[in-house]
């Protein structure tokens, strides 16, 4: 197609390669146990467990002898047995164990994947493990985890049958709570609201922010349970996107006494959102949560977010369904509103291309 | 292959283009009302409905902006309002309002396609709306539709999971009653029956017709309840297909007092099939029917045609998962009484060429 | 890929052609009868059915006038009658009956199978017919079936949804009864076990023989029930397969009383594996099993194989699912109890090419 026929639209990235040499959060702690846990990261399948001390370890869950998937099979001490043949594995990917013979071939072992376990998520590194650094993973005192005066918990994971693109995209235009969830995460009509609100964006070294301003917004029920704040009396309320392309997203409310713009907070409510692609087609939607009051989270609450959660998960996968027949290049027209989403697509591209020169 | 091999033996068309530049029927007038109605035609997507006048529009259900489907949005007055981000669009598919912003970019726009609310119809034109000319449309006096004398009801729509054209030519070659519907629409084996009448086909531009004469033919219980005949009494039958491709199939069934081949049916049943593809595997099969007889349909009358159609979708599902798996150029061999049959694909094939050269 | 950077890994040749010229179990005799029975063999779509005189046939299954599957047709005395137009297929494949019509043309005609009857299999030849030579049927003495001193009985046909060759690979290394099925087809750990026991493999035109020997094995509950043997008391036993590329394998487990290598076996069980390709990964495991004891198989020991051979299929499958993904190159490093099952790559390769050179 003549690209100058296409100014203002954009090719879906959907399909172009994964940054790799980064952290993606691949499960919660919780997840983690003395069992064996496929879970499938950038295209590869993991085994995830822990050692007999607790350690968390992830290898490829492909037995290299004859290709059957080490998670069915069972832990021996700290080494995977495949359910095969019963080849071991160790933590570190080494085959230790071939019973039908004594020697092992070098060759005879599966990748293992740098693994860091901070707060309550376990971080994997899907490139070259001779560059995971662990201070590379985002920090967690700007996400209200583990940092004095928040409450933190992890909610859930949700997957998503769609790019992971479009989830980062979904985030970073928060206009749609109006369109997408009426009467459930924005004020009701008549208040302001997200979708007419007006919007600033910034741009920094590895992250985007926009940020929508809704003075005098009125909370209408469902809003007012989930924020803790009094029904119906207005509020001054900015609601916040800070991405970190390619594995994190975060969606600040911050809601303050009308008129006190510069005050502290009335109430701080902090998203985490670490989106970690499965594969091109398939995301997991990790969540906690971060509150600037001290009550712990009813699953009444979660139960909403999750129903909220959803209707973008339903959304996702309708507009990927149509990706996936019009092809990568269907087009889309942008508008203002789209410009730190088109920035978020094209940072993620620059680092794919990075990735590719370098290598 | 080579073409002098494959003398008597022709490629399935399965797989070509659409003839787009056609009414096709795309919803019964019933179907569509003040809510939003999602139907695939030529593999492409509408969201239809009415405006509060009671006109029926049909757009492009993918919303420009970001590809979701308007069918998931809302009614907003005449304007469909996208679920996301709530973008509207009016019944000429022109944007009327984006939230986030006053300008309206004039590329933000869906594409409105012509329709036409005929009898119980709703017929729409998927090709270059310049040319769409109402005049295209059927003779509905000639499916006994609106005529006097005639009683005409809407039966049902079935979904077929194969091409279109091998509806067509299942119809246009039904001597395949006596096998597919053994004691349903054909007399009993002992009698005249479809499977070995004699036939014959004329052609006029743009129209195939077949018909097979089956004299002395004595109606079982099943085929005398469909065509309010006395059981066992001989009667003598001709049963026709008139196919207007792509677009339209018509099966009559004339039934006169034996012997009395130019006098005035004694029953005259006329089921008008509009055909529309949906993709190049699924089709939609619309049925009306319209009877000589004053007394309307029973829902007994319409669960047994179903029960009957559903024995063709279920052959032409077979047929096609044939196709998929050898492709299109699984060998046929075709007989004599594939002659009509053959002539509408040859005419499909022609209103697909003359379209590409035209364009 | 440079080959050389391959050594001890070979290709998956999951996505070869089929070795045509060779007989196949396609049915049990019990399940071909009075009826039409689809079966799916090498890709292709067999009809199967007797003829009044109870002789099997198997034609190609699909109408080579308008596609439509034989099976969904009936029998007509010795022929199928095609259930859309009625045309008729005697059992060499000739059409003997167009309705429509009196002449019938010679190439309006299926495929006809060679077949064999053989003990309760049916062995189909899906090559050149005229290459169909019943003495290329495998040995049935050597399988115990028919054989004096010897009861056996069909058991089961499994389907897999996996290549073929990796049934037979599963079948050449039965060190994986200790991994993949522990206490059941194994001794208990604590008794010499296939996992670690000295294997030999030998190698014959058109045959892989591979065994284990197992002194002094303690069987456990469960292995004890199977091959009726007195539970906790040693005995040395054999576990041997014979490969006969590319449908045929045989399992036979051969008990004796402890150091009494050269005597007659006190227990001696043979089970035949017809193994037949339905198409590339979808695979028929037929099973009988022949015992030198005379008591028939209850429906529990029956159970309790299809419970320990469906472990098998599991694991086959999740190698499948692997090699879709990766594709047919996805490495797999060997050892040296691969032996065997490389050596049955090799043959069936072997075979295919010589194939394609006759051809």
């Amino acid at each position: 197609m003549d690209s100058s026929r296409r100014s203002n639209v954009l090719v879906c990235p959907a399909y172009q390669e994964f940054p790799r040499n980064h952290w993606y959060v691949v499960a919660f702690s919780h997840e983690v146990k003395r069992e064996l846990l496929a879970r499938r990261v950038l295209g590869e399948m993991l085994v995830l467990y822990r050692t007999e001390n607790g350690e968390p370890v992830a290898v490829a869950d492909r037995c290299p002898h004859r290709g059957m998937p080490l998670s069915k099979g069972k832990l021996v001490g700290d080494a995977v047995q495949c359910g095969y043949h019963g080849f071991q594995f160790g933590k570190s990917g080494a085959c230790v164990g071939i019973p039908s013979q004594d020697a092992i071939p070098s060759k005879m072992a599966v990748h293992a994947y740098p693994l860091v376990e901070k707060w309550q998520w376990i971080w994997a590194w899907m490139g070259d493990p001779a560059k995971a650094d662990p201070a590379l993973i985002p920090d967690h005192h700007a996400l209200g985890l583990g940092r004095e005066g928040y409450t933190a918990s992890t909610v859930f994971c949700m997957e998503i049958k769609a790019n992971y693109q479009l989830l980062h995209e979904n985030l970073l235009d928060t206009s749609h709570i109006t369109y997408l969830h009426p009467q459930q995460l924005d004020a009701s009509a008549d208040a302001a609201n997200a979708g007419e609100a007006t919007f600033q964006a910034e741009y920094e070294d590895g992250l985007i922010r926009i940020w929508r301003a809704m003075p005098g917004t009125r909370p209408n029920p469902a809003m007012a349970r989930l924020y803790r704040l009094p029904q119906g009396e207005p509020v001054d309320r900015v609601l916040m996107t800070e991405t970190y392309p390619p594995n994190l997203s975060v969606v600040s409310n911050i809601f303050r006494e009308p008129g006190r713009s510069d005050g502290p907070p009335k109430v701080h409510v902090i998203a985490s959102m670490p989106v970690t692609p499965a594969s091109p087609r398939l995301t997991y939607q990790f969540l906690a949560v971060a509150t600037s009051y001290p009550e712990s989270r009813t699953p009444q609450q979660n139960e909403h977010v999750w129903n909220v959660f959803a209707q973008d998960r339903d959304a996702l996968e309708a507009i990927q369904l149509g990706f996936d027949e019009l092809g990568p290049d269907a087009p889309e027209f942008s508008v203002k509103a789209d410009q730190a989403a088109l920035r978020c697509r094209q940072m993620i591209t620059d680092l794919v291309q990075r990735e590719r020169i370098m290598a």
